[in-house]
């Protein structure tokens, strides 16, 4: 006679969740404001948006996405915490770039067994970065499959919900030959192009993450630098003066830059004008990659870009709130087609 | 010498994207409404909720979640539209339980490679349920992580959006004694238990998803049947008569009722009055599973269930809109302290 089956018993334990989710409703409610109306643990979250009642015509920009392999490092590593904070900024950049400030946030962490250290690592840094950018972390799921996930393994998946007023968004449309393209800077690869990176690091370099790389950190700690969040970028977007802004991410310069290029131009891009960070030196080098290739598969060390009018670049490369992302004008538009040329 | 390293060596196709979006594009237009502000390809999705403002005090409901282990029937079947209907429809049970109408929601595809066909099915099924539930489809994203899930594997993670005067909540806070705990139908599974039910159907029960079970359907038909959608509540809703609403879903009945019950009462479950769908019968048998454990892991055939006073009653059970949904009465509202009692 065998035992009767329990659910546990497929690899999945309510019990568990029960015990984390006391820790995990403390940094969660870190991240509460006035808005958030309900409790957590509620089917849904609840976000009072009267508010926007203030507003002419509110938008809500809204976008989803992951952090890609990136986790394969924390893996690795065993340091989760900062792609928490990784798929927060990397979704504040995301409608930020439409000119949208976010309001709420939620995450997805499918995952084949759940640790508690390991979802609170996670959450951890979600909650800071949420707080960092006053943004509610208002829900969330943590779904465990271990015939999905592999032992240790989890995919990080967040929504971010922002609002803008109407006559304020940030499309591209009044971009003219002539418009100034400043790149502002990246921390390291941020979400994107890891796979080629673990490739490089591991199989080609021989490189173990905790190898120490040249800017004195382990190559985990380089490749695993959080994704910068640009929500500092605020006070100069409501000035009105940005034309067009893109968030440098899979498909690196070329799918992105094209995205917010009015059909009758084209963006040329100076790549002299910068450095790129000695990560992205090292990957080319060491990956014998093509310079082609290598800008349009990563940010270079450029995480965001905004176009701007000749007369308003000057006051832009000296504007202190964007001073600490060192701006320089890496490139120009032209008359042409909507497409990018490096 | 090695040939030069390219981003779709690491498994990454950036070009296989740019040729499924088009027709992905089309499916998702279909889905939308006069309040889509934007195009498809931004960064992110524009959602115009000026309407709002004719609100007394809106109040955004969101929710994330993905279907589950139910994939894992979709990879064995190929059968990929059903779980994209599942997604929306289980969002749209998860905020309609609190009042809340569904306005847009998102989905991330994690993904071994992506292939055409399964994508396009997939957001077939996503864009089918949106239209059948009013619910733009804004916004997406497709991640290739070769090194994350197995070959064709994916997981299907869903984010709704969607809104409700905040008058209009409902959360449970009126329950009383003696109120009516009335059950409506599931569809089958829905999205929830799929861990435990494959493992007792191919692995106890020794069945291919291709065999026929009693139903005249094959267990890969019977299991992937999709989650019903619950939207055509709101009329019953909208008179403001349900107390208290809930999703059975993971954690069945014990930890789905009493997220809405009062502190002072508890929820008597009469397991009674309504017969399981034949498919958890066959599970329970063949797995030799406890009551116990079935009704905290299965929504037995109720997929959702509203709470009224006493003689509100008698006018749901006869009324025609929740009439496809076979209402039955199937406990009540005793004083207690909050928990659930089957």
């Amino acid at each position: 006679m065998t035992a009767p089956l329990k659910y546990s018993d497929a690899g999945v334990s309510i019990d568990t969740w029960n015990t984390v989710k006391g820790r995990i409703g403390e940094l969660v409610a870190s991240t509460y404001n006035s808005h958030v109306s309900g409790k957590f643990g509620q089917f849904g979250g609840m976000f009072d948006v009267s508010f926007l009642k203030g507003m002419d015509s509110p938008i809500l920009v809204s976008s989803t996405d992951s952090v890609g392999t990136k986790v394969k490092i924390a893996f690795d590593t065993k340091v989760y915490n900062s792609v928490g904070m990784d798929i927060v900024n990397h979704c504040v950049g995301d409608i930020l770039v439409m000119g949208a400030r976010p309001l709420f946030f939620l995450d997805y962490i499918g995952i084949n067994k759940l640790i508690p250290e390991v979802a609170e690592q996670i959450v951890e840094g979600l909650a800071n970065a949420c707080r960092m950018n006053d943004c509610v972390l208002i829900g969330g799921e943590t779904a465990e499959m271990p015939d999905i996930y592999g032992v240790g393994e989890f995919d990080l998946v967040g929504t971010i919900v922002g609002v803008v007023d109407k006559e304020k968004v940030i499309d591209g449309a009044s971009i003219r030959a002539g418009d100034v393209v400043i790149g502002l800077r990246s921390s390291g690869l941020h979400t994107n192009g890891f796979s080629l990176a673990r490739k490089i690091v591991t199989e080609v370099g021989k490189k173990k993450y905790s190898d120490i790389f040249e800017d004195g950190k382990t190559f985990g700690q380089t490749l695993l630098e959080p994704h910068r969040s640009y929500i500092k970028l605020f006070p100069l977007i409501d000035k009105g003066i940005v034309k067009g802004c893109v968030h440098i991410t899979g498909g690196g310069f070329v799918d992105n830059i094209d995205r917010v290029l009015p059909l009758d131009c084209d963006a040329v891009i100076n790549t002299g004008a910068w450095t790129p960070l000695p990560i992205f030196q090292y990957l080319q080098k060491t990956g014998g990659v093509e310079s082609a290739e290598m800008y349009r598969t990563f940010n270079m060390g450029v995480g965001m870009v905004v176009i701007v009018a000749q007369e308003d670049a000057d006051s832009i490369l000296r504007d202190d709130g964007v001073a600490g992302f060192e701006p320089v004008v890496i490139g120009e538009i032209v008359p042409g087609s909507g497409s990018v040329k490096i």
